[in-house]
């Protein structure tokens, strides 16, 4: 029998709280999970610093994985299949490409992508088109396979349905992490009724359609991920987490340009400073090693790195204040300066930070981040995109919302033991309470 | 104000997903969860290798820490309150050793504890009172408070009702944890009615007694247990993981022994292997240590630190087979015999793993690891002891189930490149089939 | 002591799905839960017909009522206790508010309201002011006890704070039927955080007003309200059922003023049907009562009274087809002479039914049915109106939204043994399929 | 194409809050529901007077008779399909029978079938085969095929594997109700991995056996159901309500047989006080007729029938104490004796009321009430009873539990206004405190 179309002798089952159980009955998925690639996000945590605002967020890309491939799964298994436009083949390229869309993502991916210019869609595709275990497995399946999944996770493929299966505004990957993510932190937001969603979900030549009949169910949908976004993703707390992260990873790679003598050598980064990333480097980093590091790291003798690193590990993180850039730049100068005089490099310790959401957009051809919208199969069978018939979604669509705060570490601008004068100004400035 | 009972300007709440929300208002709880050793409790999953089985259970022990605590500050404040047994001592008392209760944990405790013949309730103890961030914060209630919480602890302390809130058969510490792992494992045990059961607690001079009306909710609640033990914690899947992980330990010490020429050096470790371990060496060790060691010994030069190393960081596991030592001890001496034969060393290699439990007991006076019963209160006041009244509980009782296991590296077993005859051999004692 | 401040020598406790328990401490609580007319809304459907489309929406107003209670009680004894605003007289107004606001509701009162010109909020202060046992367990509160009761739920009282925690647009009452609803329907919509919201519930002297920070919490309940109302309350088939009940209604009352001779005489409706209902007739009435005379009338001479019960019954209800009123009422008049000449009397047999629903509104004063508005409270102490910060209420608000459809019986429209042409015209008309 | 194969053009599905959808194609299946006399399974609680003990339990026989269909359908299509034991005949006879199998009973049947010595079974039996809508409908399938289905329901079939799935020890039926009962009723028994049960279910030839894998999800089964009979379904104050019950019918059988001349004539249960019941009778009976005659004899003449139908209306119900049959015959004779004293007619106001269960049985051929024993599949495929494998199972197996209590009306031994010191001879016979 061919390897693509092998079953295992008995379905293998995984126990997952939020789809309860994850099937495998592909021996080609099953050889996947068991690759090195695929283990080592069990050691990627699927939302970063989260877990320092939300301790339940502890959860892997592991997990998260496997559960995008389940959606997928049931979406082919029990929605798709019979129809015409389905067929085996389109079957194992989503499933293949559902499991491993995260592949390239590395430890604390959104501050690494940002100091050292990087972009996990790009090791994705490295990673299965490379000299790995995964592409091992996957050419197992035909020699132009890799090739092919790497094509729907790049959005080139021409098969369009699969592509909008993966990653569209309503993907699978959308309707994992919504759920999961509000499972695992526990907020109420995130819920939505998938099971009815799929059951509405209708393979067309070139796109996935949702029948009319379930457009409130997307209404919600779209509701939660605006909740989401804002009470979970974007929460200020996390982002404060975000920025001491890439500032100890900013640290590090100037120190290393300046040629600073390290304790212990960064040689896992080297690669990254100097912006000569392979995949086998890629690979080897994970959030234990980067842990270690920043363990390591409090023990230096460059002060910056060492109180970054020790505020990191033991989450004593900056406080904010809400900044507008438009009006306040002035104040911002003007608290630089400060900063400065008191011994604290604002590089380092007077961060802006700025977060963005779209909730949902209709199809704005051209520009550079292209979105597929979502399109509504009518009782006549004509296709409308989705905020043409909803209010509510036309309500949230193409309006972007914009949030920017300020950080600053409040411990050391309430130790008066220094500069009390300025620091009692830079406190005014920031409207830092005398009180904790 | 007295430090003891200051209380935060603002009530500060962490979303939980097991109990909703857990509160704080003592600014002495708020100081020792901003503690460094307790913030290291965040690095240390609450169920070591399990996640490896159940790859929801990627929680970490600071997770369960604050659950604990969360539990008894319910008991505390909804339940107790008010009741003449209870005062504002008993209740920092509790909440105290309910969130600290864990803090000696390392990264894989039950491995660690195995290997290098430590205890990790010494450590909780020696934490709270050596020269430490919390044992600092627990002092400025009192200069004797980091003793009474550490007698809590080592249940020494006079307080006996307070130690039975923490300790006992149906203490909090049982209460969170069988919750929140059936909660991140997804399974549908571990499920009973804790709200009822916290409303029929009440407070005696020297113990907790539930209401008799509870006794249906205590019996599901000892179901749970049991179930959880046997679906969750002893899986054999985990136990497996818990082998290897002993056996990479096992070997950097034999080979530290034997001083091996390691490429990356044990430093976190040397104190471990040589029996010397200090409270500071101890609070540094941490799970993204010893993955870091995992991983880079994956390039060491000896070929069983190496392979089981992999072993570990792929999940390439051993499988098992039942073992009744009482009867197969011929058989396993055979199988040893063999397995040298084949070049794989049966210390590694051959590994007989036990589980065993009691779900609950009875008091047993003298006996080495004495159990706290539970107690119920009958409508007339008398004290009877749970097993004597539920004849569920009474089948159970002091009834202990052991589970016998053989691992082996099946994946070596079936290659027979080598040794075909003798591999073949040891497959038919093992009853390993030949089919995948 | 005080009947109004006396409690019960052991709380008495509810187990309720929603809520997990109801606690009930005051005695005049306990009591009026006792009264022969609390506990009536037994039997009386929450939901009144919509379990014929969600079979597990059978539900009662007594349930709901003890909710509704419960909500007020937490808000009342965990969130507002100690503050200025909160004393206990307003905890025993709203608690008696909360308990009895539904008091006045009827079997299937969206219909008898209907056909007989009834108010049930009328009927809830009739019943708390007439001479009735709830009247009575008022009064040992206080002579005047009952009125002010009254005067919340007529929205008439001076304490504008207890009116606006029983009705405003975020009141108990409705933060309890979404929340019960979509339990007992088993749908997914009607979830948002309750726990936050209470929280972040802050009493004023003339309102209550939410803190800025738990605004998402309150979009998320709007949100939760409007797909409630359109996916479960304004169900198609639920509105079917009810112009079925409703035109039986009808239909008996002109039968009764032709004087028609009943099988069985309609004693429970006389006083309806003459428009002279008093209290005590009124409290009789419960769906017991209104099913045995619809089970009766199956048998009646009278061939649509018999045949809108036995639809009823049997749950045969009309099909429908929307309708637009403004475009569609040519084909309206056509079709009702169509179906007169097919024998069946438009004015039972083709039914348009509307729908309508404000999702949230900002406070139009003057208006007839004036909405309190929901009231942020911000950082600085301003107060400013929900849909002025959150722009997804902004796009929901003051947008009403209407549905008409047109009801017809389709069977016996497909049924050929009689006027096949004319059935064919109408089956046109209105877009019935050939096959079913 | 055959009507028993014939497919509907769009699947239909009910939301369900248990099962999340339950799932139609089958016309035959449609065509049941809407029967007349499964209609009316809507008009019968499935937990009778329940709902006065646990105010959520207001859940309808159709609700759990639809329930048991999905259980039984997704045995069939998702587990068993494909399997050489299963076939399309066995599939709907076991949809058919699982849908239908609670059809015979009436309202409040435990009363009924006590009182009137009827058999919900005989009549479930009676309506498949009689001259009903359900009758008809089922025909279409073939001549016998009523007949096939009524054997299934007696238990005579010659297909015993479908016997097996609908009822034995393990049946859909109970894995429904456990569930949906714990649902209603808000309590935190009736949990256990349904999912995971059926997924371990074998059809053989004779009877449906489990895979020895799944032995603990049936353990935790088995423990749900013991906590769900004595925490929910004997629990003392929903028995007392069915004492109440059984009285009225009780005495309105008396006075109808003393020939009592009714305000309300009893027309719908002559037959049954006559012993004479027929099929055309008995479905014409539900609770709101009950509940009709209930309210009316609220106004008769005979003080008994007045007085326990006001009880049952207003849940005025009788309290309860402890009663030892074995030892207490005495005091029961000695309250007898006072009861009658004080005017109170013991028969009606002084009543001992058993409760009984065997939560689990091994098989015991020849007895009366035979039940199927639950069977594991070992792996080597030997068969093996339950009991024998599980320790838990084996401690609660074939241990009857009773439990008898003595019901009163204690409102009226408190009012002292007449006979005050018998009455006090009697509180204290029966341990009433003198405070309420």
């Amino acid at each position: 029998m061919a390897y693509s179309s092998e079953k295992l002798s008995e379905e293998k089952v995984f126990k997952d709280p939020v789809h309860r159980y994850v099937h495998v009955r592909d021996r080609l998925i099953w050889d996947l999970i068991g690759t090195k690639e695929f283990q080592r996000l069990r050691r990627i945590k699927q939302l970063g610093t989260t877990y320092l605002t939300f301790h339940g967020a502890e959860h892997s890309r592991f997990n998260h994985s496997l559960g995008v491939y389940e959606i997928v799964r049931r979406i082919s298994d029990d929605v798709f299949r019979g129809r015409p436009e389905w067929n085996d083949e389109n079957r194992l390229l989503s499933l293949c490409a559902a499991l491993l869309h995260d592949l390239g993502h590395g430890p604390f991916s959104h501050s690494f992508e940002k100091v050292f210019d990087l972009d996990h869609e790009y090791f994705t595709q490295a990673i299965i088109l490379g000299d790995t275990e995964v592409n091992k497995v996957l050419r197992r399946a035909g020699e132009d396979f890799p090739k092919k999944v790497q094509e729907v996770i790049a959005k080139t493929s021409k098969n369009k349905l699969v592509i909008s299966l993966i990653s569209s505004q309503i993907d699978a990957d959308r309707m994992d992490y919504l759920q999961r993510d509000a499972y695992f932190t526990g907020v109420s937001y995130g819920h939505f009724d998938m099971e009815r969603i799929l059951r509405v979900m209708r393979p067309q030549e070139d796109q996935v359609v949702i029948k009319h009949s379930g457009m409130h169910a997307i209404e919600d949908y779209i509701m939660s991920r605006y909740q989401m976004y804002w009470q979970v993703y974007f929460h200020p707390v996390t982002r404060s987490a975000e920025v001491i992260l890439t500032k100890i990873l900013h640290r590090a790679k100037d120190l290393f340009q300046q040629k600073y003598a390290f304790k212990l050598e960064p040689t896992h980064f080297y690669s990254f400073f100097k912006g000569e990333v392979t995949v086998e480097d890629y690979v080897k980093l994970d959030e234990s090693i980067v842990l270690y590091y920043f363990q390591m790291w409090q023990e230096e003798e460059d002060s910056i790195l060492r109180d970054l690193c020790c505020r990191f590990m033991d989450r004593n993180l900056f406080k904010y204040a809400e900044f507008d850039p438009a009006k306040e730049y002035k104040k911002l100068a003007e608290l630089s300066r400060l900063f400065e005089k008191v011994g604290l490099d604002p590089e380092y310790y007077l961060v802006v930070d700025s977060s963005s959401d779209l909730p949902y957009d209709f199809y704005r051809p051209g520009e550079e981040e292209e979105r597929l919208p979502i399109n509504l199969q009518m009782k006549n069978g004509d296709i409308r995109e989705l905020s043409r018939e909803s209010s509510i979604v036309e309500a949230v669509s193409g309006k972007r919302r914009t949030d920017h705060k300020l950080y600053y570490p409040v411990d050391v601008l309430r130790d008066n033991s220094t500069n009390p004068k300025i620091k009692k100004q830079i406190r005014e400035l920031l409207e830092i309470s005398e009180r904790m």
